[in-house]
């Protein structure tokens, strides 16, 4: 049936970790292992050719591997058999040789999961890409676009809009670096044969293993690595640390959405069958199912990193399915806030009511520090904090609040402080501190990382 | 196409957790409120029938709802669209007011994954059975089946192999008895409209939730339970219990069949393609890939725990694929381990011969407590390790090196203790302590498991 | 020194898990298992009294055990060690034989976790009981507090605060009721000795490990569980449950209490050295830190689970802080709890005017149902959706708007809908539904637990 | 008391994590901050000095700290309220105003986390050289010892101890490479004042930020990352792969000192108090008791990341204990490595036992392939095949069993393959393939980390 009932949010992304992809990349591991056999001559003239020739898993699709997989626990004998048998009867003598010379099963699934993951590391990088340049549109957008900063969910002081897209743009900028470095830095084939020393290939087994990496574009490992998983930690780290990237944003969008914050919208909210009114922020909200999901993932991982001598029994069947939904799902989310953050509707003049709606209370600290020369930082702060309560219960703004007060008013003349002046220091934009020099800091690096990663990212 | 890749593997259970599963459930969640809502004459005469004649999933095969769910944030809505669609134009007008009546998504989806649960625990349940039948059979086979102990992966005194069975039984006897239970105590109808109020009702949503959940033959809870995930949590982790028992005789399993233990082995190993002589335990092994999963999807469900107001944004949304994913794993595992341990075979020779390699130093406990009435225990100990070093290094038995000394051999004739007494002592059946009143007791427990359990399944 | 620098936020309950009480739960052990011994015949009359008078932990304050404990893996040897040398010179002799008598290191480690486990689940059941006792009468306070019904963090349908604290009660009852079934079914005592025989015993082993129990009153197992461990999953599984229990009033109070929500405040919220504004719901918080942990410490003891043969080598080790982690860290966020929700404040107003600011969007629905029998289901949604557009446009009532629109106007006219009696369906009252029933509900479960609960405690 | 009970085993690494350390790198912070403030020319000459003369954690020996943390949920305004009390009357004054300038507690918590952080990982790196030199030294001395490899808990091929090792010395190596690249890198001073602006400095937020980086000698970020914590993924991530790396060698110790295997032995094995027989490998042990637990600290923090607007309610706070333990488990964990590596003894007549223990079975592959070219690859295989049944059946030699029978022996007349050359083929040492190249690798890159990670450690 063609509804993938939880796949339409949650396999959204360009990744392909689908059975197919699967099948494919063990396929290509296997004639890429063909071609290097015969290239170092362990094979007869042709034999890559012709294996490569058929290793397409659109030829499979009337074979059915599922029960083999189960008698062996895993699909790649069956696969090796039947690869064999698609060869053509004349060329079967010679080119079968070739087939998975000197490999074993966990050398194909490996190399074949590596694959995979640069495949969906390219699909996450080319979305991230698309949402921090949004990120760095909306920065340069706003600026200058006042709101309050909120800590520990509770209004603090004046910030701008511009201000939070650019964190979000320098996680972002983060994920994707460490995403790219671990691509080119640790996506590397697996060949080892059955117990790491290619014994089969006699002395030849190094030289196999460099060829079978030029044909795969991969990086040739020290050693097999059947046993040491410290790369699949690291590629999983980095897509945690892709997912943790995206949800910053999302989880700040769901709450700059409330109804009672309502500073920013979603292009395409999502609606309610029975409630007209509902804008829900769908996309943000999908983010954050995929993203919570995240670091489990990572930890089975990473707990599947304990595996017994030359192959583990069950640590490594355990890394399967989990790195296929921590590539399939950061794809995804990836993929969503590409879309959630191209459309992101910001309110400003909302931003600026929220902020106002607390009378300045937000600047206490500002005015705190313009009455401190004149009179000590005690009494100030003392004379601002009575001011603050007078605000908040009488509904009026804090120089209104401070000149009330008579003592207080007198206080103000003696130190020559105007209530122009006064009003002066409530502007929140007088409150910005580094905002912009941050904001120019965060569009700097983030083109130092387009720099750094466009021209190394093949053609 | 065909090949589930690790499917094959990780899917073997009765379980259904596929997408059409779910739409069923959701199409059974829709059709049921529609009988309540007739029953509680919120909806005309004839409509519940009219709806459950057309819920059915196998008329949605040319529907495509996921993107529409990708656009609502779930796949309910375009659902309940289509639902209404499918009734015959005629009862229309009437029937479709009974779909989704008072209802949320939440409702639909929640209620859906606790039919998803029940069938699954059953399909749990029934393969737990069988392997706890295995596992008494095994018990009461090799209740004198005598083996070294291990503890911290070394010999450390006698036990027999029924001992070792026996508790993989309780362990089996405990997670059915509480999956059982949390089946019976926890599996309940979600229903409570947009915000837990049920207010398109009036006072009706009481009654059309109790009747909703007689119907479906699930609990109705206190309250809507959209944003207490207790239930959740309550099945994840008795279906986590469940994965760490059957984890258990994975373990052991693997660890019985090593090449240097051979106690144990499956009774069909997997072969290798290029090693003839591999017998691997895959069915232990892959069990263990599947039990390694389950803390870490629990651990994605207790977290999603933390859910806002009166529908979470996001949290929720994490909740369906992994607790799919946990239903699926452990019946999966439970069906693996039925196979596994009916068909375990038991090499009691090799058991005997692993426990006597040690030349009876696994029973220097109990030669010193023989001794320490003649001599005192300190001496006695003294001794005893002095003819453990012996024995080891010249590779004799602990009989033979006591009496190979001189000064002890003199204090044992003083002793009166005869060679025939120690060697008596020596043998590891005479040091099995409670062995039997253990594993007595576990076959009494089982059969009241047996009993308890029994009579509450339905037919 | 004095300085627990966490441990001012995260060891805030009454749950002792500090070494002193875990070298102490040890000693209770020991001395417990001595009368066992004792009352079984095993150890001579008085033993069992002279290691109980010496076995407590402020004897121990000059001795260190560390050293010790790293050389064994643990820190039983050395503390029998020392606690037989705490006997008096004449009664050593005797008593010394009771000591330890045919236990393993982990039968002292693992009975002792669990006499840690009841003294903390006492604590934590005494604090949601305070929790829960505070909720019941939020729940009766403001059973009739009119609010919005918030879902993904929009706006829905009105709700009222008592219904929100009486999904907090449940979700708390529901936690207490498995912490007190877990206490009264799943705590036992370990004694198995070396490999769970008991050989050193003979055939007396069930008969002391069931005086043991009785001196402990803690259960009797069917067998020694040491690498059974569903007992420390079904501990840590409700005790994480708990969390989730006190996560969400936890959460949704930091979503009220908002700046610009501002529907709820702690009775002390944390100030700020520089903001004087700032009113921190600082309670809600520091209980988020600590509920965020729950579930990965519960996954690390589930995957701990695994444990070979007939004692881990170290998956039972990695067991011990993160019990005692859970343990506290439950306990500390129970505490926090009850002192959080004795004192919160409610703003009742505020509650209103935050539903009022939507003029009345929050009733479409509503609106909907009085219009669709008049002009059909269809042209009512149609005509609220257009005005829902206006209220919000215009920022205007629903009401106003509807009116405002001469066609629509003229309908209602013609449908002999008043003015008044859309005002009347626009009242957030008119559209509780079975809130008052739901509260009932819960509030008549909580009466059930006190009473489940109440007799079953120790005095 | 001193009876640290589980802190013996898991606290063993030099990376100091006390209450102490941490005050006393919050305590730097604050110094470093005066400082750096009066070379900004933001506080009066000499306030630097003034701090840092009193900033010692000592002189808070008799403070109280715990209470006030508690009542604003951290320690840091008690703290700064302790420091500036601490300065001598005549200079408070002035350098009172230094104390604290323009910052946050999150600044100052997430700082000393830093500093702990870099403490520790320098701790961590210390032992995993030592770690590290011992591999390196163990694998050139048994480059050549040969042993069965094992795969899924199966020998499988013949390798050496000399290529385990190297494996082992290749994690480790990777593992210190990367926690290298995290310190330089990633451990970045937070310093953002209350919502990331530095409002309180104006202008000269960066220029202080940069002054706070170089008197800390951390890196400088491009932004305040109070709500991007991607940095403490890293450092978590780059935390367990050490932990998976130490993690390694521990799991095959515990594997390959099995009583059955006996391949190896730790210098000091722990004992037993009562079987005097028992050498547990309890280093080996008690590293896994601390590698389990690191996956779940590291899902802790990676959840912890979706952090609300510009500083969390509760995934904040949820981070300080696990970063924490994670630090101090990892350290205890490398230093357990370091001594357990620097004194393993290795019986390599054990091992070559027990490769000889299957009678040449390991070797039916190299067989299969000696007979293939004469009587094609088919045959060869099932010739081989029989045999091993035989060899197995009657505890033959493989080569023995291909000899036994006469169909065979006559065929392999025909082949002209003698007894000597079968003989030869069965040698383990004619079938170990790349294992010196691939150990010449690993020792290679070896030497490659020793140079790249030498000259940048400070001095």
């Amino acid at each position: 049936m063609s509804n993938s009932l939880f796949g339409a949010l949650f396999d959204r992304g360009a990744a392909d970790t689908s059975n197919e992809a699967w099948l494919q990349a063990m396929l290509d591991t296997e004639s890429a292992l063909a071609r290097a056999a015969e290239r170092a001559g362990l094979a007869p003239p042709g034999s890559g050719a012709a294996v490569t020739a058929v290793a397409r898993v659109d030829f499979l699709v009337n074979e059915n591997l599922s029960a083999a997989a189960a008698s062996t626990g895993n699909p790649v004998p069956a696969l090796v058999k039947t690869l064999t048998g698609l060869l053509p009867a004349d060329s079967t003598a010679h080119a079968a040789d070739a087939i998975h010379l000197g490999a074993t099963s966990q050398d194909i699934i490996d190399t074949a999961a590596m694959l995979i993951a640069r495949q969906s590391i390219e699909a996450i990088l080319t979305d991230l890409s698309t949402a921090a340049a949004s990120c760095a549109t909306l920065t340069r957008t706003h600026a200058d676009t006042v709101m309050a900063g909120r800590t520990l969910l509770q209004q603090a002081v004046p910030i701008t809009f511009g201000l939070v897209t650019a964190g979000w743009l320098t996680a972002l900028d983060e994920a994707r670096r460490r995403l790219h470095e671990v691509r080119a830095t640790r996506l590397a084939i697996q060949y080892g044969g059955a117990a790491g020393t290619l014994a089969p290939l006699g002395d030849k087994g190094p030289q196999v293993a460099d060829l079978l990496a030029d044909e795969l574009d991969l990086l040739a490992p020290t050693l097999p690595w059947h046993t040491n998983r410290l790369r699949v930690i690291d590629l999983a780290a980095a897509l945690t640390s892709a997912c943790a990237a995206v949800g910053k944003p999302a989880r700040d969008i769901t709450l700059l959405a409330q109804t009672e914050v309502a500073e920013v919208h979603e292009s395409s909210p999502g609606g309610s069958s029975t409630m007209p009114h509902k804008q829900n922020p769908v996309a943000a909200i999908v983010i954050l199912g995929h993203t919570k999901r995240a670091p489990h993932l990572l930890a089975t991982l990473a707990a599947a990193a304990e595996q017994e001598h030359q192959r583990a029994a069950g640590a490594w069947h355990a890394e399967w399915e989990p790195l296929s939904d921590l590539l399939r799902l950061t794809s995804s989310a990836a993929s969503w806030t590409a879309d959630l953050l191209s459309g992101l509707k910001v309110d400003a003049a909302r931003m600026r009511a929220n902020l106002d709606a607390t009378h300045g209370l937000l600047m206490a600290e500002h005015v705190t520090a313009l009455l401190a020369p004149a009179m000590g930082r005690l009494e100030a702060h003392q004379l601002v904090a009575r001011a603050t309560v007078r605000a908040t219960a009488e509904d009026i703004s804090l120089a209104d609040a401070l000149f009330a007060d008579e003592q207080t008013a007198a206080k103000l003349a003696d130190s020559k402080i105007s209530q122009l002046q006064l009003q002066t220091t409530l502007a929140p934009t007088t409150y910005l501190g580094a905002t912009q020099q941050f904001i120019a800091r965060a569009l700097s690096a983030h083109e130092e990382v387009e720099a750094d990663l466009a021209p190394k990212r093949p053609t």
